[in-house]
């Protein structure tokens, strides 16, 4: 029986996998984790609207009636491409076919320390921190006497305007416009100032502009305060410095968010070692137009980790229908080659882009169709519970969608566990913040 | 106005806080965590069943609407009772009255080190390390060549067989025989052994004989094995040492759990030394009829932190009810003082309690009125949802337990964060185990 291994069960490696149900295959799904995440709403589990369990999914169960998988919780270490063995310590995986569909991790563009005083958003422990940090720093506030310490705690800056940046600062708009009002008794959560930077001129750079215009409407009418233009210099525990137009200015704040940049998994360089694969400035791995790696029919790249070079030099962005549609295609493609076939190379069918930026505003980008405001709004909140994997999340994220709707509630405002960098409280006669 | 410092957010400290809304009073309610816990719903947290958010509330939320109430989200690591001070550093907060509810903690009988061989079950943190390694085990199983070490891994010992180890062995018992039956290649999960010990000669001690005996079918029907009048000599990474009837024997387990007994609060020995309080053998705090701390009527100890004697030598049990009267009478007792007036002792009625046993199996003792079966179970049911503090969380819990009743499926079986203290997966050619 021919062995598929797949490292990843994202949105790549599970499509990937469900594909091949019917082929003679034998599939190994291997996965750091235990569940499938659907990243598109970890934004939400970062702002306490939703619980992990909502938005993550046991792989097992899944594919629990797909009697040609098994799944595999182990960390792959090594890949020996010559033996064709996965290395995941204390056990070897054969392969014949290799998938690799690792994606990417928070990518600090050469500044790795920034990642203490910065978490980005790409885990689920990643979104439990943010939620602890984001919520410990109103608590601190509320009991903090010296008003520019309290104005510390109750400023948040989100680097980065792509999606993630903005739906984190419109969540956080309406948090402390809705959600906390009531809450406090020594801070008013309105005072919050919440700003989002980007080296960008506009926000939602990968939209069209008109729609970035929208969005940055949007953005201000929940105050929220964008700083276009700007390239971070500095990230510290007490703020961030930046540069614009040649001056350097900085904003204090206690929490500091990272939403800019991704980096390739370390399976992109254990390939560059083993296999010569090339690698972009993102440490993603450079692909042949049918998603193999240049030398290696047999190892597939595919999702985030994979640069796929269009022929204007453009490469595909890292959304999950890029990866959904490269997993099928794959999928396809080995049962060709098993047939003794082949396939054209893989071609990605955008089937357009939203992004939602708090209640009732959302941006639509349907190529030659765009729009914005509360229908774009709706036509998010269904397409995101339509790819909900399992029917048993759809309908308890709509009952949580639809409590917050009405009520304003965030149910999941649970600081836990507590955040893990969280800068010491101090005594009200310290002395002033620096970076 | 009159100061009251109440701390601890869990059913006594939360109640008084409460019933003192429409009181001339202003209220410090000071935590460690941001939520109120409903602790008789953790264990199915721990399992699986249910999520953080399902069980814990913001009790800013709670409170919001209450003015006369701040929350107060800090450690307090000392109390001046001269000055009626709790330190709390970097900040003090003075108290005219105050009411510690600072509940209990794991206790290993003074066997601190079994805690990282047995978590127990006292917070959500505890809940999410008993879901990982329990979650984890079946992961390791799965890929153990080795029968004996895969043995370990489906080997499960609870510690403890009162109302916290029975419902977790219930809910494991569940688990391995439908939850996760179709999940895994290599293994049969219904191969798993989950061992309840305990040094009673029956389950539940502190039910009546016959419901003890009622429950004990109950489980074993889940596959469970009780053993009983057994004393726990040894806990350690591979397992359990155990003496009955003075022979020593051992269980090989890579997963043991604690349900065997709790500690008063470091609270309680703070209470010690500074405003001479006696704790009693497990650290619980001697209190006056009135709940009052002897030779201080300005302190009240509440809740599982207090050791409240009953005219026949007995004292309260540690659970929900107790502390939620205690919490009533001391809000009424404050209130009256202020007028110049005083109550009566504070005395407990017991409703009944109630325990569950896996799905259509509870046991029901209401004094003369005792029972079984399914009924005691649509009763657990019910009791559980009316008693959930907000009407949103009682929804979903609903729709969960309907969702898990029909299709056996536990949404939240995510191994996050990884287990804290997992043993590392040994190579199958190691040597064989020892504790």
């Amino acid at each position: 029986m021919h062995r598929v291994a797949i490292i990843g069960g994202g949105f790549g490696g599970l499509e990937t996998a469900k594909r091949l149900a019917k082929a003679p295959v034998s599939i190994m799904l291997v996965d750091r984790w235990n569940y499938h995440l659907f990243q598109p709403l970890l934004y939400q589990v970062a702002t306490g609207g939703l619980s992990a369990a909502d938005i993550a999914i046991p792989l097992r169960f899944i594919l629990r009636k797909q009697k040609n998988v098994q799944v595999w919780m182990a960390e792959v270490t090594d890949i020996d491409v010559e033996r064709r063995m996965l290395i995941a310590p204390p056990r070897q995986i054969p392969y014949d076919t290799l998938v690799v569909a690792a994606g990417v991790s928070n990518g600090y563009f050469g500044n790795d320390h920034w990642s203490t005083a910065a978490p980005g958003l790409k885990s689920l422990e990643d979104a439990a921190e943010i939620r602890a940090r984001t919520l410990y720093a109103f608590e601190m506030a509320e009991q903090e006497p010296d008003p520019e310490l309290r104005r510390l705690w109750l400023n948040f800056v989100i680097i980065g305007a792509g999606p993630t940046g903005v739906e984190l600062a419109g969540a956080l708009g309406e948090i402390t416009k809705d959600t906390l009002r009531e809450d406090f008794r020594n801070i008013r959560t309105e005072e919050a100032r919440i700003f989002v930077l980007d080296m960008a001129p506009r926000v939602l750079p990968s939209f069209p502009e008109d729609l970035s215009a929208a969005a940055e409407h949007s953005l201000i009418r929940l105050g929220v305060r964008p700083l276009l233009g700007v390239r971070v210099v500095e990230i510290g525990a007490n703020g961030v410095r930046f540069e614009r137009d040649g001056r350097q200015d900085s904003i204090g704040a206690r929490t500091v968010l990272w939403a800019a940049g991704v980096q390739g998994s370390t399976l992109g360089r254990l390939l560059n070692r083993r296999a010569g694969a090339e690698l972009d400035r993102m440490g993603r791995v450079l692909v042949e137009p049918d998603c193999s790696l240049p030398g290696h029919p047999e190892i597939f790249v595919i999702g985030d980790l994979a640069c796929y070079r269009l022929a204007g030099g453009n490469t595909l962005p890292g959304v999950a229908p890029v990866a959904v549609q490269q997993g099928r295609y794959v999928a396809r493609l080995i049962q060709a080659r098993l047939q003794g076939a082949t396939l054209k190379p893989f071609r990605y069918l955008n089937k357009g882009t939203l992004a939602t930026i708090g209640r009732h505003h959302a941006v639509a980008d349907f190529g030659r169709l765009r729009f914005h405001g509360p229908l774009a709004w709706f036509l998010w909140l269904f397409v995101h519970l339509l790819y909900l994997v399992s029917f048993q999340n759809r309908l308890l994220v709509a009952i949580q969608w639809a409590i917050q709707y009405f009520t304003f509630n965030r149910r999941a405002r649970l600081i836990v566990p507590p955040p893990r960098h969280a800068p010491a409280a101090e005594p009200a006669s310290s002395s002033k913040p620096s970076l």
